[in-house]
């Protein structure tokens, strides 16, 4: 990396003051958006985007540098450093900023050429640049990742996490800002919340460099002294909130306050730049929404999914073991494979419980510990696949949804490639107790439009959902409990999910065949195997379905028993957002006109064997059996 | 407080022996549990309950000193301190411990006596202490709070939270330990995630103390010196893992592991205890199941509610403006009461948003700023409202509900009386975007038991509910978009939650009444009226309920339309996890037969004004009234 000469430097300060009026346009012409903080942080961007490896040319190679840019309400800042560097039309993004169906939304995105990372939500920008910089050396790359921030965000704890991961695994090629111009929307960020931010990254081991973040000289000096150092560096920038126009300087107000037209109009002769506002207004007022712009760009994934594991009917195993048996063959198999690509797990101190201790073991290289820290660990494997990586993020349920909702909610708007495995759900986790029984984890992923979830009933299912997740891009969740699970059987005492067996997302599979449906899933299918038997000796023609992709119900199966007057639905979940749930939906939406009953779990529960809680709170088998006998 | 003499000190090596004893057996006992890090804690636990101002004569008292353990799995050393101290028979929590239904669970929790919060998730202990701590100065106790927490737990980004905020706000009667004994599940610290504990405390402003946390002298000087200390402080305290056992010493397959029955028989000897195993077991055997002892205590509140503002249906305000007048006159009010509980408001630099801004300027001393600190501020207000204060957290949805979900699920079962206000709900938010669209908010709360949810319609019913929600103990949420809101008026034009309204939690309001429900909430009833108005002129007769409590529905009400063939849910929230979803539970769980047509969010959305939003994704009133037509 060379010095920049002179005239680059020059180049450089003439751009700034474009972009500051293309920055302070968009604002005005959108009546909202942050230009505050995106006067503070240009100069920045200019610098990087021009010394880095990344041009409109390179965007989708995965040699590029990446960067990632945390305090996604600069957007102006972002849009307009992008534009300026021929990664679309400038006049684009100052014409169509913050309007409905545009690609400039208010917070960056990664629809945009050029924006690797979709940001708002601040504090997690550091966890994903640190996917980013692990996932070079799987591809044999060293590109540098490059990461910004603001400093009202360092206060977020996850930061403290990202620190600590990026100093273990040694991500040399990463060099985070912060811009540090002492404001956050209520005031100094030593009135609102002190913080001795150079500290604390030298606590946890980073290097720390300190400039004045308006010299393009000292920038461009500290990037080139960053890639000098062997270890994560922090370059703490120095800035003023609102530069270059003298009435915005250091004033918090304009955190996230556009100027009015008029106050525009001054800014701009104090910038030397002329007014075209007019011009904008007319392009704003002709805007075609175009819904392909917003595609997210996608590498192709290539994994061989290996041959399945079928397990005997008089196995009793756990669902986890047999997750763990499948991950560990798939992880050994493709790292074999010059066409695979990479398959990384993560983990949250839990490798022995949840089954990855053997990738943990063997395959050290492909297996990050990230100890206590979900937070971190839940946005570095989102931000890990979509540069072409595979990341299976495998953890409780409580830690790996209900802790990291946001960050996966993050994920799915960033149309990541990530597969979280979660072990222990419902009360099946047992002795642990209510903090520990994850029995929401159908209801709270619901809320995300793009993960699919699986919950396999039982070790041979559970073999086929995980080859099958990992070989398709997009976001899974594949749940199962903590117990031993017996392998479900046919009618003829074989295993249903047998040899030849081949999972369909989707798929409702009438595991016994009748009049009246009992639907179920995961570790409680079994229990509603023995239901449907107990009926049976009683003469009821019980049919027991398998929901394992509670999301996308499979229409047709459903309808076949649109003439039973009631239906019954049976989980260890919580009863007003599972599947009985999700079943009610159907039925109402469709109109009908069944009766439903739920059988789940109704408050918060008691720590002890699944089977002891089941029977205190009346959904063992015999407790259900009896009430759906009373039903009929 | 005074040092301890020599026989005070031999005392609790004594006792120690036996806590020891009770741990080992009631892991041993259960067949599971954390005797490693039970025996780690233990001594530290000893001392506090010893020299802390906490007794079984006055654990419900006002002053008290506080008791916080954040490892929660640590239940064993919890049990048998509080045991061997007569808050609670020993015997029982050793026959009873994990067993299903029994109040000893595998991670403490409050209904035991003694205990002060419920824990079992890591990383929140020390913003509960917080929030304890800084309960006192309302009550004009001086007491102190001690929290205890394990050395793997330091890795998560909330405790760095809780460190700025505990420094912040002076809580210099918070004493932290850490139980350093260098093991997590995974192995030694140091591997799993290398952490400069101490230099972090030290950065964050913090006094450290170090001391051998087995030695009773050492922890109980270090206990008198912190008292004077003018700061918060952490008492680093070297420890072992299985301390006092010597196979189990520096093992961390102990952190998890309970002994076989043999193993418990060497132990016991080396202890030079009893092995009484069996009477336990027959205990065990006899377990009688008493559900009230999972109550948990209540402080009384009080709460003087004041006058309800009612607003015209000329004024166009929005419903954050209405929480802001009612909460500062609530604050303003009962400040002035000696009998009322004090109202704390917690803020994360969103406070001109949320409109909790004219608190933080006139009633300094009630308001909280935590900075960009979701996480500990969610715990820190839950964790002071179960101490006689009524905790209001005023934040955005998608950091108030979606970033801080696990921490409001532990306040829910915490059984908190904690309010929280999320502004900047649904795609009502506009311009900024989808990663600040909370369209989820009712689906995500919908999996916790206790939360109330109201999503008032406009300002007068936003006023009503925040007084409501005040004076009533529990969790609340309230939940209100960005956006100005029609005044909703009533057939008369005047204002429909007008004077003489009173709010009553549950109730459904007919708006407009007729034939075809047509069911709305918060945002989008005022576009509701729209609907039924176009509908109107068109001579189709629809009903307008408004839902604001989705959680509890009015049953009565709702059946006064069972006839109708086909009801309609509209709302500013993802189609799969909102009102509509609860409404298709209510039809089939019901049996009604009736056809249900949801129309919401079905997909992350665009950035721009709401209106704009609205149209583009067919949400409009004119689209959503033309659907109406089609299917009637």
């Amino acid at each position: 990396m060379e010095k920049l000469s002179i005239n680059e430097l020059k180049e450089l300060e003439k751009l700034s003051i474009l972009c500051r009026g293309d920055i302070l346009k968009m604002t005005t012409l959108a009546g909202s958006g942050h230009p505050g903080g995106s006067l503070s942080s240009i100069d920045m961007y200019l610098t990087v985007y021009k010394m880095a490896n990344i041009s409109p040319d390179n965007y989708k190679s995965l040699d590029r540098d990446r960067i990632i840019v945390s305090h996604g309400h600069t957007s102006p800042g972002v849009y307009s450093v992008l534009g300026r560097n021929g990664f679309f039309d400038i006049d684009e993004a100052i014409a169509y900023f913050r309007l409905a169906g545009s690609i400039f939304e208010g917070h960056i995105e990664r629809m945009v050429p050029g924006v690797e990372w979709t940001t708002g939500n601040l504090g997690q920008g550091l966890s994903a640049a640190c996917g980013m910089a692990l996932a070079a050396k799987y591809f044999s790359k060293s590109y540098n990742v490059y990461c910004f921030m603001g400093d009202g965000e360092q206060q977020k704890g996850q930061i403290s996490e990202a620190r600590r991961f990026a100093i273990k695994y040694r991500l040399n090629n990463l060099i985070a800002f912060v811009d540090y111009n002492r404001l956050q929307i209520s005031g100094n960020i030593a009135d609102v919340m002190p913080q001795n931010i150079k500290d604390e990254y030298i606590a946890d081991g980073w290097a720390v460099l300190e400039i004045d973040g308006h010299n393009f000289e000292e920038i461009s000096r500290a990037i080139i002294e960053a890639n000098k150092i062997e270890r994560p560096v922090l370059i703490l920038a120095h800035t003023i909130m609102g530069k270059g126009v003298s009435f915005m300087e250091n004033k918090e107000v304009y955190h996230g306050k556009a100027l009015s037209e008029e106050q525009l109009d001054e800014a701009l002769k104090e910038l030397g730049i002329e007014n075209d506002l007019e011009k904008y207004k007319k392009m704003r007022a002709n805007f075609s929404f175009d819904e392909t712009k917003h595609e997210i760009f996608r590498y192709e994934i290539n994994i061989d999914t290996g041959i399945p594991k079928t397990y005997g009917v008089k196995v009793k195993t756990d669902n986890r073991s047999a997750f763990g048996a499948a991950i560990t063959d798939l992880v050994q198999l493709n790292s074999l494979k010059s066409d695979s690509n990479p398959i990384l797990v993560f983990d949250c101190d839990l490798a022995g419980s949840v089954k990855t201790d053997k990738v943990a073991a063997d395959f050290k290289e492909y297996f990050y510990e990230s100890g206590i820290q979900e937070h971190h660990t839940a946005t570095c494997a989102g931000a890990a696949s979509v540069n072409g990586i595979v990341s299976f993020f495998a953890d409780f349920g409580v830690f790996g949804i209900d802790e990291t909702y946001n960050q996966q909610r993050l994920n799915d708007i960033n149309d990541t490639n990530l597969k979280v495995v979660t072990t222990h759900v419902g009360i099946d986790v047992g002795e642990d107790g209510k903090t520990h029984q994850c029995i929401d984890y159908i209801g709270v992923m619901r809320n995300l439009y793009g993960f699919k979830v699986i919950v396999p009933a039982d070790p041979n299912q559970t073999d086929r959902a995980v080859r099958y997740a990992a070989s398709k891009y997009g976001n899974f969740l594949i749940s199962m409990g903590r117990s031993k699970t017996a392998v479900i059987p046919d009618e003829n005492g074989k295993p249903f999910f047998g040899e030849d067996y081949v999972f369909e997302y989707g798929k409702i599979d009438i595991i016994r065949d009748g009049e009246i449906p009992l639907l179920s899933y995961g570790s409680m299918l079994q229990r509603g195997l023995e239901v449907v038997e107990i009926l049976k000796n009683e003469g009821l023609n019980l049919a027991l379905l398998n929901v394992s992709c509670p999301f996308h119900l499979d229409k047709d199966t459903l309808l076949k028993f649109k003439d039973s007057k009631i239906w019954f639905t049976y989980e260890d979940h919580n009863v007003n957002s599972g599947l009985g749930a999700i079943i009610a939906d159907f039925i109402a939406t469709n109109g009908l006109g069944i009766k439903l009953v739920k059988f789940g779990i109704k408050n918060y529960s008691y720590s002890g064997k699944p089977d002891n809680i089941f029977s205190l709170i009346g959904l063992s088998p015999k407790a259900i059996a009896a009430d759906i006998k009373s039903y009929l």
